[in-house]
């Protein structure tokens, strides 16, 4: 298609103005779009308290749009309150009048029942056990309400975090020229060849799993991605730049504060990219644009901002949020160190006087390790460059400054405080012979990888990406300590509830 | 937290401000923001045709970053073509003068190699049998070449065609208040409970499949997800709007241009819905939203717009994809029928004269009944409502006019030309007692099904939702004919290719 032929007259057809919107207002649009003082309007939620005064009664409603609840003032309130034995948790209907408020929100909804045309109905009910109550109960004791838990003023504040930090990534790679892809989740290989896979069969055929491989469904082994990085790298070699958020899944038995069996992975390949330093910055920037968004939106006083924040949070939990968003929004670059500067800084000032900690090089660096070093050391998030080739899969080259008696690989982990590593990303290996010999040394099965090596024959170009666990950055952004919290329905071995 | 916690003083912490991009700049960035005429620039890409005039050579040069491709002349062309044994394929770097240039690009890159700053060179070299010529080859012979089929025009426009589409769905979900949630891939439920599902085990379990749950990997039997509904629907409890776009898994051996194992799933769930009307509405207003983007951004003059159409397409192309647009674009609402309206269209209309052909009330709809009514009769997408109960599933509530002897539940499906089925909705029974009742009649175990039952005992809310394939809606959009070829690595039965 030539640009003479994008003229106005081929591509007519006029602009349809979408319809009025015909879904009934959230309370998160009644609170940033108010009504017309002393309108009469309706609202439908959760009631979240019930308090009762003198001459008023007093019901918190959410319907989970907003962190702000709607209150509602009910006239009579002994009256209404019998008749109706409202409690925590039913799902109601009111209709009352809109009005300026003197109390911490600007507006409050009054409901008489001796004005004709209010109402008050519930629309659900509840069991009298119905466990969240006014009382905060903990975010463990949420894990096992999985139906309900995210009713909760601090869980539902998680899964708007989520989606709108996942919006600001959105943004974030547009700008930068990415294209999204969905690269796929059932797959024949093994992206790190070491982690344990869970493997799928149709339900009828899983009787045959001890077969021929002709028999199954996909005509052989098929298995769930444990990273979608080399099906990446081949849409990289098309598309210059692309990243993914897509379900990864690993069959380990971790039963960590940072481990889920399916977790979210943003992955990215940027070709055309020749030096470590501009993938680490890169990824530095992405994170810091996505926290700036989120410091940003959570401070305004205006529009959806505290939408983001839990309206139970008091002031210790608003100064932690702060105090690790500016962790992350550091006046400087982050550190970047090597894998043997790390371990020369660990022997030197962690294990000072510790002799039988001592690490020698070559050694793998332990959670408590990194952890260290971001969160007392350095007190920032810090990269370590340039592992150990024997710790490192088959994809990573050789570092720029290879020495053949302590061989390294041109790669990195980010490490953040609290959480240890967040991101892995390296330049990818795009020379042919290299990656062969690499894959050899390992032992690697080439057969099974000869898709994956024809990009290397085919115009391979240099580049270089990274994997990130996204609920790791949600759980450090939003300050909460396990991943189980920021994804709605965890799974981890022996728990797929639901 | 209160609002005025969230003064300035609290939020301290100046703005970074990210680095300059580190990242050599696409092709797609030399077009849209040209560097200053005469000024030297490399750039990188797959040679995708070369051209030898008397004087110069042509070669064009693409990275995916955009449909446009990087005009390189060569001087001295003899000389420089023959030494260097140039192919299509090749990937190359190439540093020249960037000039205005007389031809359909406004620039293009001229390399001399008689000035001493220029570089021509190849990075990655290709086979003599590198299969993807300028002749064009077929969409149909490009499934074989998964690992390259998206270096060409057509398929590389297709990814960022799909790609600017999650962004707009995300633009139009954010407008409407919903919230992006991730609902779980791996489930103990069947939410169709039709279905052929996949089943997974962890690798060093699978041999125990014929053993005891309690060694499974998560302790009982565990599927991928047909369709997220469930826990979204529990979600929208909480959150009152939500959405996702999440794979989904079938393991149907249905080998035709609409179906694929693995699919992304378009699913939302609208809390305080209580007519279908209200659903079909928001789902209409969904796709124009997303339509216009895309009309807009593919006849934007300037900018990247261009980028969502193959520069191989000619007139006949660019006018089917108008013609589609245009389709969906309607100056009025789409049509919505009942089924029973649909059945009596098709026998008065359809089925004129051959009285065999005739459908009686209870008959399912056939792909091609569905395809006559959207591309013949209505020339238009249309909504068909209130199918016979006895056809779908437990969970759809009987419909609004209600006939015993004709029971009808509340429900849509949205069928487009070209492709039939696009979309199913509908209300969702909130009611306990019914949901229980239409359970026990689809003879369905109501212990598996607790976790869900729960949420009608817990404040429940009228509600709604639906489920859209993304491959067919782009497939329709991009008039791809085959959803294998809007989806980058597609799983059907007996194929999953690396």
């Amino acid at each position: 298609m030539s640009i003479t032929v994008m003229n106005r007259s081929v591509w007519t057809g006029r602009r349809f103005l979408s319809s009025l919107n015909t879904l009934r207002p959230t309370i998160r649009e009644l609170i940033a779009n108010p009504p017309a003082v002393e309108s009469e309007i309706s609202a439908v939620g959760h009631i979240k308290s019930i308090r009762q005064g003198k001459n008023a009664g007093f019901i918190d409603v959410s319907d989970g749009s907003s962190a702000n609840n709607l209150a509602v003032v009910i006239k009579n309130p002994t009256e209404v309150l019998q008749n109706l034995n409202l409690k925590i948790g039913q799902s109601i209907n009111v209709k009352g009048q809109w009005v300026e408020s003197q109390g911490t929100q600007p507006y409050e909804l009054v409901f008489n029942p001796n004005i004709e045309s209010h109402e008050l109905s519930i629309i659900g009910d509840v069991p009298d056990t119905y466990p969240i109550q006014k009382k905060n109960t903990t975010i463990q004791n949420l894990r096992h309400l999985p139906t309900i838990r995210h009713r909760t003023s601090t869980l539902a504040s998680i899964l708007r975090f989520r989606s709108f930090m996942e919006t600001k990534f959105i943004e974030f790679f547009n700008s930068r020229q990415f294209i999204k892809v969905s690269p796929p989740i059932v797959t024949a290989s093994d992206c790190e060849g070491a982690g344990e896979q869970f493997r799928i069969e149709s339900t009828s055929k899983w009787k045959s799993a001890q077969k021929e491989p002709e028999d199954f469904f996909f005509g052989k082994n098929a298995y769930l991605t444990v990273s979608t990085q080399l099906h990446l790298e081949v849409l990289a070699l098309s598309l210059n730049r692309v990243w993914t958020l897509t379900p990864c899944f690993r069959a380990e038995v971790s039963n960590t504060n940072r481990h889920l069996s399916e977790f979210w992975m943003l992955e990215a390949e940027i070709c055309n990219v020749d030096s470590l330093r501009q993938v680490t910055k890169f990824s530095e920037d992405m994170i810091r644009y996505v926290t700036q968004a989120v410091k940003d939106s959570a401070t305004a006083e205006v529009g959806n901002g505290q939408d983001l924040i839990s309206s139970r949070f008091g002031k210790d939990e608003i100064d932690k949020l702060n105090q690790r968003w500016d962790s992350v929004l550091t006046e400087n670059e982050w550190p970047t160190i090597s894998y043997s500067e790390a371990i020369e800084i660990i022997n030197r000032v962690m294990n000072k006087g510790r002799s039988k900690n001592r690490l020698q090089w070559g050694d793998s660096l332990q959670t408590v390790h990194e952890k260290w070093l971001a969160s007392e050391h350095f007190k920032s998030p810090v990269f370590i460059t340039d592992y150990p080739a024997s710790q490192k899969p088959f994809y990573m080259p050789e570092s720029q400054d290879f020495n053949p008696d302590k061989p390294t690989v041109a790669c990195f982990d980010l490490i953040f405080p609290e959480i240890g590593e967040l991101i892995g990303g390296s330049l990818r290996e795009h020379s042919y012979d290299k990656l062969i010999h690499r894959m050899k040394d390992q032992g690697m099965n080439l057969e099974d990888m000869e898709w994956f090596i024809s990009t290397r024959l085919n115009g391979s170009i240099p580049h270089g990406g990274f994997g990130m666990g996204f609920e790791r950055l949600i759980s450090y952004l939003s300050a909460m300590e396990n991943v189980k919290d920021v994804i709605p329905f965890p799974r981890v071995s022996q728990s797929c509830y639901c």
